[in-house]
């Protein structure tokens, strides 16, 4: 499977928190790091996604902003 | 200084490569892995970022996809 | 401190409402507009932000649309 | 007619830089500040978008960021 | 009207799911298909937006992912 | 394979234009619409993309615009 994303990273979902329509999920990254998500309940139900999947974490790079402090 | 999103991560530009009027910005992260940004060459210049530098990378949340392979 | 993307409003922070896991800052510019943000409640936690702050509105040119009517 | 976005500001265009399929245009607002917004040179031409245009500036709100620096 | 924006579509409002401050909107399109959008409720509400109503879909190119599986 | 976007629709890659760094790559989906994604040409290459490819078109819901015209 190809991914037309320059950014891609494999996870573990560690927490899933949920809202009315929305949920976060955090996903821990093999070096110790986390990334989380942003998504529909709809999205995560359809998924049928829980602690402890193993996910693709996929970013496009025009949604990455880089800072120089 | 505190930005309202989920993922920052410290890295050091890697590599630039500039297009016409957009540009691909390769940033090394700590952990061996990398993460690509693509902005205007305009803010590239604007920050007069080169390589080597130390950058923060910023992504919302709600910019993160996750997959399930 | 530098930001890779075109878009930089200084603003003060007016009004937040929550959700169960997304919040909406309203930001009042200096000439009278707004501009309004979605987060996560756990990234305006992290930011400690609260109405009377001053922040930085930052938007990358991508992500603007623009509109001929 | 009516957006489904937060964020919704008049403006004239002020300059069009031109990449290879790229492009970032430049808005002049009323209060004297500028937004920008990068699309493709495709939408430019279907969209018949000239220097002087007035426009509306279309942003949601997910893609806003705020700093608190 | 024009849209700096690759894609568009005409579609009829289906369904909304409301959250605490964000909400779903299931749009219906001619083909049989759906689309759907994350949104403000005070921009639902800005807009008036109920079931049955006409809507155009517009999605920047740059937001669009291709996956080969 | 499960994303976590509400919108995903199988199309064949009818076209790709290329810029210096960007490309754009046009989908034809079977109902006889089109849809368009700009991604990095370091993507389509890692991809291997090419017309007449079958690819899922992902798109985010917090990424679509609605409009009432």
């Amino acid at each position: 499977m190809e991914y037309g994303a320059r950014n891609q990273i494999q996870g573990i979902v560690a927490e899933v928190k949920k809202g009315g329509i929305m949920c976060e999920v955090i996903v821990e990254l093999p070096g110790g790091g986390v990334m989380t998500s942003v998504m529909t309940i709809d999205s995560l139900e359809d998924m049928n996604l829980t602690v402890g999947d193993k996910v693709k974490v996929v970013v496009k790079a025009v949604n990455v902003l880089l800072v120089k402090e």
